[in-house]
C-alpha cells in the first residue's frame, strides 16, 4: 500500500461549534468524585464538600507567551495547563478540575486542535484534573487560551503569601533558570533556521533546559509531601516572573526584609553550561529568567530538620525583620539590594 | 477656568501589569461571604460550605462578538458579565463569584481600559458577584475577554439541560428577539455613519432593542422566584443562540420531543414594529436571533397554576414523546419541524 504523506487537513467550519466541542472532549474522562457534572450544561457543578475552593485563571497569547514556530500544539496544550495548576499548588491545595477557552483563526485545521487538545488531555490524566467546562470560538488573529483551574484544600493548610515571618527560612523546589536558558537556544535555533532551513540542529547537550521551556511540570507533589513532612508554609509562592519578582512578593505582602544567599540557589549544569555559552550570568538567570514554576515557600526555622534530607527542597535564604530590606549576598559576600526583574526586563540589557 | 477637552491617554506601558491589575480593581469591593480571599494571592479561596460549586466560562473575541465602533467598552464590560452570569442562573443557582482576564493590544489607552472595568464593576455590584482574579495581558491584535463565573446552589435545586417529561410544559421568560434586531439598527446606522459622518441618527423608536443589545441584563431574579413560587424546573437553559437552538438541547439531551405554538412566543412591540420595516419575520428572528439572555425552562404541569399570573414567565409549548419529533405550530396552525439556526446561518438568507 502506497502511504499519503499528506497531512489530513479538516476544516473547522465542516464541525460547527457544539459539533467542535463535543469533538475534542470525548476522550476526556471525570475521575474526581467531586466534579458532579462536567463539559455539556451550561455550568459545571462541584462539591467540595467541608473542603474550601481555590480558583486561579490564566491567559496565554500567541506571540506574547508562545511561539508556534518552535513550540508544538501538543506541549503548548499541556504548558497551559502546568502554568494554571502552578497557581494551585502555590496555595497547598490539591488542583482537581480545570475549564479550557479557545480562541482560534480558521487557518487552523481541526488536526491541529486535536494536537492541542492531545497535550491538555494527556496533563489532565498526568495531573488528575477533569476538564469541566470550556468555550471554543474563531479569532481573527492568532490562537489564545484560557484556564482557569479549580482546586480544594482544608482550611487549616492553605498557603497565602502573607504569611511569612522574620528568622523564617526561604525555600526553594528544584532548580531554576532552564525555562529561561531552553527560550535562549531555542530562539537561536529559529534564527539559523531562518538563514538556513536545512540546518538540523544538534540539540543533545540541551535537552532538559528545551524541556523546562517546552513541557514544565508543576510541582503537584509539594502540598502532599509537606504534609507528608509535617511542615507548614508560613507563605507560598510559584515561581512563574523569577525568583526575585516572586521573593519580593512574598516579603512585601507578609512585611518582612529577605537575605538571599547566592551560592545557595539550585542551577542545573546544563543551565550553567549554557550560561558560560551565551555569556549570561546564570545567577541573573535564576533570579529574572521565570517560566520555573517551582514553589517557593516560607517554613519556620523549627521545621528545618524535617526537609533538610530532601533532594526536592533548598535553602536560599531567611526572612529578616522589614527594615533591614530585601538583599542578595553575593558568593563575594557583598550585599545588593534585590531587584523584581521579569524576562521582559532582563532582554532590554 | 478653561476646559481642557482632549481626552486624557496614559500609556499602559506606563503601569506595568502588577500596576495595571491593581489599579484596574482597587475599587472593587468583597461582599459575599462565601469568598474567604479575591484578588492578590496565587488563586482566590472560596468557602461553598454545603452548597454544591458552580462554574461557567466564555470567551468575547474582537471582531467575532463584538464590534467597538457601536459597543462602548463599559457597555461591553458589562455585557462580558452578563453572558456568563446567565449560564449560572441557567443551572436554577445564585451567581457569587467571577474571574475577569483580558488580552488588550498597546492602542488602548488606560483609560480605556477602566471604562472597560467600569461596566465590569456596575454588572458585579448590580448582580453581587465578587470579582476573585483575573490576568491582564498584551494581546498583538484586538480585545479579548474571559469571564468564569462561580456560582452556588443547593443540590435538591440543580436544573440540568436534561430532565425534561413528555407533557411538561416549556416555559420562557421575558420577550424575545430584541438584541438581534437591536444588532441590525446599529449595524444599519453604522453603514450610514460611513458614508454621511455628520449624520445624527435618532434612534429613539429603537431605545429598548437597542438597549437589549448592548446592555443586557442576565435573570438574576428568576431561580430565587421559582422557589418562592414552589416551582423545580425539570430542566432549564439560557437562550443565547435563540430558542430554537435551546430547545432543541432540552429536547435531545431530556430524550423528548416538542411542540412549540407560534402565537404563544412573546415579543416586545418594539421588536414587531422594527421587524416589520426590516421586512423580517419575528417567529424567525425569536428561533434564530439569539443573545436575548432569557431563560427556557420546562416545568410539570401541575405546576401550572404557581406560574400562571406571573407577568415574567410565558408558556410556549409542551414536551411530547421523543417520536413524536420537534415542531413549531405555526398561527395557521400547520406543524413544521423546528431546526437549530443560529444567527450565523440566518445571516445567509
Amino acid at each position: 500500500m502506497i502511504e499519503d504523506k499528506t497531512p489530513k487537513r479538516t476544516a473547522l467550519s465542516e464541525l460547527g461549534e457544539f459539533g467542535l466541542i463535543a469533538h475534542l472532549t470525548k476522550d476526556f474522562k471525570v475521575v474526581n468524585p467531586s466534579t458532579i457534572k462536567a463539559i455539556g450544561d451550561d455550568a459545571a457543578i462541584i462539591d467540595f464538600k467541608e473542603k474550601k475552593a481555590v480558583i486561579s485563571t490564566d491567559l496565554l497569547v500567541e506571540g506574547v507567551h508562545f511561539d508556534l514556530s518552535y513550540m508544538p500544539l501538543k506541549h503548548l496544550g499541556y504548558k497551559a495547563v502546568m502554568v494554571n495548576l502552578s497557581d494551585i499548588y502555590a496555595m497547598n491545595a490539591a488542583a482537581t478540575q480545570i475549564t479550557v477557552s479557545i480562541a482560534v483563526s480558521n487557518r487552523f485545521p481541526l488536526e491541529a486542535l486535536e494536537e492541542l487538545y492531545a497535550g491538555i488531555h494527556l496533563a489532565a490524566k498526568i495531573y488528575n484534573v477533569d476538564v469541566v467546562g470550556g468555550d471554543t470560538t474563531s479569532s481573527n488573529k492568532g490562537l489564545l487560551i484560557s484556564v482557569t483551574s479549580i482546586g480544594e484544600v482544608e482550611e487549616q493548610n492553605i498557603a497565602y503569601r502573607n504569611g511569612a515571618k522574620p528568622n523564617d527560612l526561604l525555600v526553594v523546589t528544584g532548580d531554576l533558570g532552564g525555562a529561561y536558558m531552553g527560550l535562549q537556544v531555542l530562539e537561536r535555533e529559529k534564527e539559523v533556521f531562518k538563514v538556513n532551513p536545512n540546518n538540523q540542529p544538534d540539540l543533545d547537550q540541551y535537552t532538559y533546559i528545551i524541556e523546562r521551556q517546552l513541557k514544565p511540570e508543576a510541582r503537584k507533589d509539594i502540598p502532599p509531601l509537606l504534609d507528608q513532612l509535617g511542615v507548614k508554609p508560613t507563605a507560598m509562592i510559584d515561581i512563574s516572573d523569577g525568583l526575585s519578582s516572586e521573593i519580593i512578593h512574598i516579603s512585601k505582602q507578609s512585611e518582612v526584609g529577605v537575605n538571599l544567599f547566592e551560592d545557595k540557589i539550585p542551577l542545573d549544569p546544563q543551565v550553567i553550561a549554557t550560561c558560560e555559552e551565551f555569556k549570561i550570568d546564570s545567577t541573573m538567570v535564576a533570579l529574572s529568567g521565570g517560566e520555573d514554576y517551582e514553589l517557593l515557600f516560607t517554613i519556620d526555622q523549627a521545621d528545618y530538620p524535617k526537609i533538610k534530607a530532601n533532594p526536592n527542597l533548598t535553602v536560599i535564604g531567611h526572612m529578616t525583620e522589614a527594615k533591614e530590606g530585601m538583599h542578595l549576598i553575593t558568593r563575594a559576600n557583598t550585599k545588593i539590594p534585590l531587584k523584581a526583574q521579569g524576562w521582559n526586563a532582563m532582554r532590554e540589557d
